[in-house]
């Protein structure tokens, strides 16, 4: 998620230290944040032989006989696996398997909570793309979706794409879409608050990483007027030789007006700023902006533009801070999608569930909607059955809900 | 477990039928049996930024600086992965990863309820045998040990050796080893309440599947006088040209008394009978068994020797049913096995921690040892902690344990 953006030398990523005895994260973590919960009985004979042998027996013929019945008679319909390769943890990097899995439990532990969606951390000791995909494909008969987290682009993309070309159940790269999704929700509301509509609008984004890639595509599909991605050498435009294979691909789809240059030089006159690299904006860039700007600085713990320093010329500012308002927060997203498309059985998660999504939150925010109310609180509750049934509407009308 | 050892020609294997609304296994199974449980609150902004972000990113930190930490800060220690490929499900046989999922949550709510250890049911779309140790290898940083389950012979001896070797977390087939461990606390008892001791018996097994063979060789370790194995076609003996690499394996080590022929044969003026095999022996062979023979016909739901005909014959009679007394359920042993070794963080299951396994199971009765009781009912709650002690303690004993 964008809250996830941590930069790897700021405060909160360095100054733990395994032998601090009282710090309060060390303390709740300490065995782990999660448990397995059996749902009936296993106290005497009588529940033994329902629930296991021979019971059981039956259930698995049945389903031998008609496979849908597995989604019926078993929790495969409603638990996620949260796999991640432990590639680009938070703002930390590559840590490995094991140091991600309390980011894994904690996703898996927010899935639980704001969308009743169970989810078990899969930590994989691999980091090859095709290894990756074919595991995720093998683990795939015991979950009703795939939320993969925090590996690196640009393998990201491929592993998604493969897998979800091999799989009949959701594959879903949070760090991608559901940042993207909260943006575009955050930014629908803005647009509505300044009186424009989307198509009025040009975007930079900063970053040409996971969460830049997929939030360019994204507002592209939305209807965004005009969107350009720019990396740390710059705006990404289809003249320079340096680029990526996915770079490129941004290239082709983004910057209808052409820019090239420095990211300072494409603010300016831009409507819309969206942070998701770390790194700092001159205020100056920030000041050339267009008039009724909106900011949203999401690197954490320091947005690229401060929000003291954005208001003073945006109209608009989001961070991926809690403490400031207007927090670009994934929770606010990935548990009601996946509640959604379980609930129907999606077999996929289409553009139009991921639009259906944004548009469910950014409704949730109704007449509270101000500058520093663009965008419902992550504590919101009436937000995640809102995106569910969003989802599950709109999976249905696209043809891949199965219930 | 040997109470799954379910003949795919009985009722209970056939009469289920998906269309049945008012079966009590079905209306049990709607929805699966488990769930995820959170066990820290994220109700607020507070809560959220210790057990997500930015808290998490300190555990992150210390883990990957001291990757043993993980132990001590997420669940990995305390969950195991309960893996099968579906192809040899209680007695049904191959009948695919989905519909083994029921039997799965049933094994992983047994390890809840019985063991307190978390499990994850891990279904999984391949039967290659190299396929499946490379996926599981790639899961387990997420797992403090591996349960494999319902595997088919003899992939299963395979697939747990090479996991075994490649991994240092606890690999553990129940279907071998558990039924081996309750199998041997039963004898145990049974040699006991007879004035033998183990060293006195001659044992003939009836099967050279994965219980058959797991039980011959451990019988074998813990001291048994002789055993042999009889399948389909007879002893398994040396001198047979038709055998599989485990089964000559399995004819090399065993039977002493250089027996061939049929089970009937050999079972003329054996101590002990063990069925893991299904199919029905003479009531003229177990006639013809030794003074105070034990009967342990295992078969579920038709025991090898009906209940009624051994005790005609048997000093002690055991089954895989709960509804006659000595059930041999396996449940009286994965659950406390996986307990003692996740507690010391031991890296392997050994010969030794089996058989203090099975000793603490023995000791459990004391007292109360009778014919009709060489073993605990699967409800009496001292095994498991009594099994997990003494599991623990040999893993010190046996220098396999990290804390």
């Amino acid at each position: 998620m964008a809250a996830e953006i941590v930069n790897p030398l700021s405060e909160s990523a360095t100054e733990g230290a395994p032998e601090e005895p009282f710090d309060p994260a060390f303390a709740l973590h300490r065995g782990g944040k999660m448990a397995i919960q059996a749902t009936v009985p296993v106290r005497d004979k009588d529940d033994l032989s329902l629930a296991y042998t021979p019971g059981v027996a039956k259930v698995c013929t049945a389903i031998a006989e008609q496979p849908e019945l597995v989604h019926d008679y078993t929790w495969k319909s409603q638990v996620v696996a949260v796999v991640t390769d432990g590639t680009a943890v938070l703002g930390l990097g590559d840590i490995g398997p094991e140091a991600s899995l309390p980011v894994m439990e904690g996703k898996a532990i927010l899935f639980k909570q704001f969308g009743g969606v169970d989810a078990v951390p899969i930590a994989l000791a691999t980091t090859d793309t095709d290894e990756i995909v074919d595991t995720v494909v093998r683990l795939a008969p015991s979950f009703g979706g795939v939320n993969l987290e925090d590996i690196s682009a640009p393998r990201c993309f491929e592993i998604e794409r493969k897998l979800q070309e091999r799989l009949d159940i959701p594959v879903f790269h949070d760090d991608q879409h559901g940042t993207a999704i909260v943006t575009l929700a955050a930014l629908r509301n803005a647009a509505k608050l300044t009186g424009r509509t989307l198509g009025d609008l040009r975007a930079v984004i900063s970053g040409a990483g996971a969460a830049g890639v997929a939030i360019a595509k994204f507002l592209l599909s939305a209807g965004i007027g005009d969107v350009c991605v720019a990396d740390r050498k710059g705006v990404v435009s289809s003249d320079r030789e340096d680029l990526t294979d996915v770079k490129r691909e941004i290239a082709g789809l983004t910057n209808k007006a052409g820019l090239t240059g420095s990211l300072e030089t494409a603010l300016a006159g831009a409507d819309v700023f969206i942070g998701v690299s770390g790194g700092t904006v001159p205020e100056a860039a920030v000041a050339a902006m267009a008039k009724d700007a909106f900011v949203f600085a999401m690197a954490n713990p320091n947005p690229e533009v401060h929000p003291d320093v954005a208001h003073k010329y945006a109209a608009v500012v989001a961070t991926g801070r809690s403490d400031y308002p207007n927090q670009i927060n994934n929770v606010l997203a990935f548990p009601g999608i996946f509640a959604g498309a379980l609930q129907v059985r999606a077999s996929r998660i289409t553009e139009g569930m991921k639009i259906a999504a944004a548009d469910a939150i950014a409704g949730v925010v109704g007449d509270e909607l101000s500058a520093d109310c663009v965008i419902p609180s992550p504590f919101d509750d009436r937000v995640a059955p809102a995106v569910a049934a969003a989802v599950a509407a709109a999976a249905r009308a696209e043809g891949v809900a199965r219930r």
